[in-house]
């Protein structure tokens, strides 16, 4: 099956000039969604990990499916204000301004192996602030699951040594 | 297993005098969120539909794994400026101000039968402003499905005759 062709091109969103690879489409089709979340597993099959970290809000679409099939733990990172507990921060820069992502500080045990999953692979700014964040909870990061990698942006340079599994690779 | 027990108190998020319901100790427990998502595939167990309606963006977490286990479309409704294509959207009242809700136009097929899915059932304004979504691309709500519903809100008077169907009541 080619995800590639099931993901569609969006021209100029969120902003003239971007070509906006849009996942819906996938949700739409159970055969390919299966297909995505065999693959992603696939992808893990030789790694050694406790938990999903889920990069809010379209990772939760993967990495809850993939806790589920796994039985694995799942921790939700979240943007600014979502979480009512106790959180840590870590902001990143986009091309203008900044976002942050926050995780509940009793989110990730200290020594847990996790996977950062996100929907898409870009410059690798919310990946490497995902990253960040479980390092400080004195986690460790396994490595990082994408549906799809845009190597022409060259984010794997952002997420230094750490492991990039990317089902879809443009 | 008790998932009320799971579920845990944060006292005054996100204001003062609101007891928010956090769900994210499921999440660390494989065991729980296996158990939950039983229980909300046994609840759905006569029900005739074709796919899931995933609000943003806790929705999500429970809405994607359900899709894979039972092999349903799942489209994700949103919030303002998530969805790259052509959309319609709804808007609804919250204490302060207001929220809105998007889907893709493509999003649903005339004639499906929808179910809405939300992490918590409290006022009913986002549930609803989902299903007059739905309706609007001339598909049909079979019902909502939520993993928590504060009785005492009374939330199911928001949505009408459409049936409700929640895996812990409080």
């Amino acid at each position: 099956m080619n995800l590639g062709s099931i993901i569609r091109d969006v021209p100029d969103f969120p902003k003239p000039g971007i070509m906006f690879r849009d996942i819906t489409p996938l949700f739409r089709n159970p055969a390919a969604f299966r297909f995505a979340l065999d693959g992603l597993t696939e992808l893990l099959a030789d790694q050694t990990f406790d938990s999903f970290a889920a990069v809010e809000s379209r990772g939760f679409l993967f990495a809850a499916p993939l806790a589920d099939r796994l039985g694995k733990d799942l921790t939700i990172l979240r943007k600014p204000g979502k979480l009512p507990a106790d959180t840590v921060s870590e902001s990143y820069a986009l091309e203008y301004g900044e976002a942050t992502l926050e995780v509940h500080r009793d989110g990730l045990k200290a020594g847990e192996r996790v996977v950062v999953v996100d929907d898409l692979l870009a410059t690798g700014g919310t990946a490497a602030a995902a990253a960040r964040l479980i390092r400080r909870l004195d986690a460790e990061v396994v490595g990082h699951l994408f549906l799809i990698e845009l190597a022409f942006l060259d984010g794997r340079k952002a997420l230094g040594t750490d492991p990039v599994f990317s089902l879809v690779i443009e």
